[in-house]
């Protein structure tokens, strides 16, 4: 998803909450937070409208995703307007260029949110499924049911579509959200959000299944704090805002995204393929979480592969950071500095996010997995094999949310994987793990019914 | 399970993790933590043998849990000898009775454990469950498959039999177990583990899957901080202890347990029924989480009701705290002080895990069903009526783990489910709701099969 996109600049710029802004002083106790009483309010509200939302049928929610694309239509000129006080502001303040462009909405991309709206809104209802049931011995009836999770908050960066594609994503499985995006985009947000808020009141819904929460760091921290009345923060963005969001919050948290990713490039590779996963691993959107950032090739093959991808990356504008070995086959093979530089311990450990990509010679199967387990992220890693064994063996063996043979990372993707949308990618293991689609932002209950019975 | 008993005594004596213990201080520079380094080399030891379980066949599981069955039976002697330490500091100390028995182990007590632990090589494998397969249109082949979660760590308290309950469960479902029990019991823990190690090494498998970390506050934070290197860690215990771990966690948290559970006596109850209801859900076993801590009865039947069931709960020795509504029926039913008193806002609050129960007269289902958003912990909530409609909207409406008509809340438990195994009742919402079985413990990958297939 477009959201997945963030660079240094952009991180640098927006960065993490502060670890003690407003959570408490060496005594524990709070210092004060300007905004936790509106956001705590706010959460109450969300909640009080989702016990609501959560009694309407497919159809009611589906019908308030159509008013709300409607409202967003309605709104075009005062979301527009609003987005270009950002853009002139953040232009001002200097800010690069990069983050001012994903920053900037025109009349296109935002015809492109509003047909997600729709999109969302022909997409199955997760909390449709036939519930599992079974009856005990003792009479009694337990099913298990799909629910909302309830009332969501999503901390992002300056994306403003982002406040729409996750609301929207939100509501359709019965959810509140809370959304705490960019100051930068402010006032995009406030337009996006009261567009929203607009079209669920003209769908007989309450306007407080969504909230914008005040731009700054003080409402994530006190949405951190919101244990009790959020159920669940995603974080969506650079490596910084999750881990801080992760090691901050009192809320569980959904991770979402780090991708330190592997192409294992194994010696019964069929090299013409290897090059060209290795080529779309790394250069077909270098800025996000599931493209290449490690390229590991066998002993046996490295001189003759490395000869060939080598100038074919270099050529496509990667700069390469290579190990001893790799070096020198690079060297052999014509490229030379800038374009290729000794790889250190940072660079087996870094997600570049950019046309850089590390280089490794290893032993075999066995050094490529201690590799990949040490320095992974659990996220998207492949092997690019003939040897049906070899590949069983890394499926099996790699610990990561998606495992690829003879395939590019780049597909660890709602999309892709056939989900119709997604929320994010998870890299931990409880709850979601990989694409998150909108079976993720549900959860269940047990409904047991009985006749009396007691134990 | 035994160990959902707890009580205000126990939980005084084994405290929650000071906040300040070795997290941090203002500035952010970490205290020293003398068990930080032995507890990151035991995940770490963990996570290597752990990669080698993951390999094994079920049979292979199942043989090492038959070892670890044999190796607690050939060490049952060393075993009760280090429990008589503990109990005779215990008795030293001048602990509390009921903790001092919780802690006791004897021969019966212990080959009720061992039984346990063939119970659970007996349940089936969850982790052979038949994975979800499809093929995209670019003829990318993805499957979703069951894998284990990898490092569990346990926080507990004084109760020598999690030891062995816990670390079964997590063997069975391919995970490596690092087990931080109560000071109290650390003799006998380490002689449980010794055991368990033991019966691993003559099974062939690395014995480091069982940890026992040090019995202290340190080793407990030290496995919080052990981000990347464990898992997800399971609390079990008081509710101070869960909210210390779930508040202070860097590393995933599954919340287990408080549960202010309410029984809601709806006008149209057969009375006869409430009444059972309502005696077991608060007497059959009161230390427990899903016992009910609050009555809630509707204006038309109170007198009534409470005529009835008041005299029998007194006679059960149970003590109430009643609402000025409930307190003139009870006492004009012959129910005076001692035996009921004044209700103050604390008693809608209270977790008594006691024979103590507070009652409500309501005016109905709306109000009932407000008393318990704001006052239950999503755990188990019941409704008693003869009326479909009030009680489909009751379980339709009320956020708990589960939700329960015209039967006692005390069948929350993963046994009277019929997952023949529970690891603790999930009172949040990811990942595991309600009881948690074997397949709370495993968490999937996406393996992808392709053909060179690029974005």
């Amino acid at each position: 998803m477009a959201d997945q996109v963030r660079n240094e600049q952009e991180r640098a710029v927006e960065r993490a909450p502060d670890p003690q802004a407003g959570t408490g002083q060496a005594e524990g106790v709070p210092a004060v937070n300007r905004h936790e009483a509106v956001v705590r309010d706010m959460a109450r509200r969300a909640r009080e409208a989702q016990r609501r939302l959560e009694l309407t049928t497919t159809e009611e929610r589906n019908a308030a995703l159509e008013a709300i694309a409607r409202a967003l239509e309605d709104s075009t000129g005062a979301i527009l307007a609003a987005n270009r006080e950002d853009v002139a502001a953040a232009e001002a303040a200097g800010l690069p260029r990069p983050m001012i462009a994903r920053l900037r909405l025109d009349e296109g991309k935002l015809a492109g949110v509003i047909k997600g709206v729709r999109a969302v809104a022909a997409l199955p209802d997760p909390l449709a499924t036939e519930p599992e049931g079974w009856v005990r011995p003792n009479g009694l009836r337990i099913e298990r049911v799909r629910v909302p999770l309830g009332v969501i908050g999503i901390i992002y960066e300056s994306r403003p579509g982002v406040t729409v594609d996750a609301a929207v994503l939100c509501l359709k499985a019965g959810n509140a959200v809370l959304l705490k995006g960019g100051k930068e985009a402010a006032r995009s947000n406030a337009a996006l959000g009261e567009a929203m808020s607009a079209g669920l009141s003209a769908a007989g819904l309450p306007h407080d299944l969504v909230g914008v929460l005040p731009p700054d760091r003080e409402a994530a921290v006190a949405l951190m704090n919101a244990r009790g009345l959020v159920d669940v923060l995603i974080p969506r963005g650079g490596a910084g805002l999750i881990r801080a969001t992760v090691e901050q919050s009192k809320v569980p948290v959904i991770e979402t995204g780090t991708g330190v990713c592997h192409v294992y490039v194994h010696e019964a590779a069929d090299l013409a393929m290897a090059r060209e996963i290795v080529l779309n691993a790394k250069c077909s959107n270098p800025a996000v979480c599931n493209a290449a950032e490690t390229l590991l090739v066998d002993r046996s093959v490295a001189a003759r592969f490395l000869a060939e991808v080598g100038p074919a990356l270099v050529e496509a504008g990667v700069r390469l950071r290579a190990c001893p070995e790799a070096l020198a086959h690079l060297q052999a093979a014509g490229v030379g500095a800038p374009a290729v530089e000794p790889a250190t311990e940072a660079d087996w450990e870094a997600e570049y996010l950019d046309l850089l990509l590390a280089v490794k010679v290893v032993g075999g199967l066995d050094e490529a997995l201690a590799h990949i387990a040490r320095y992974g992220t659990m996220h998207s890693e492949a092997i690019v094999t003939q040897d049906a064994a070899a590949a069983e063996r890394f499926l099996r063996t790699v610990d990561a949310a998606a495992v690829y043979h003879n395939a590019s990372t780049r597909f660890t993707d709602g999309g892709e994987f056939g989900f119709g949308a997604e929320i994010g990618i998870s890299t931990q293991k409880l709850h979601a793990r990989g694409p998150m689609g909108l079976a993720e932002l549900t959860t269940h209950k047990y409904v047991v019914r009985g006749t009396g019975q007691v134990r």
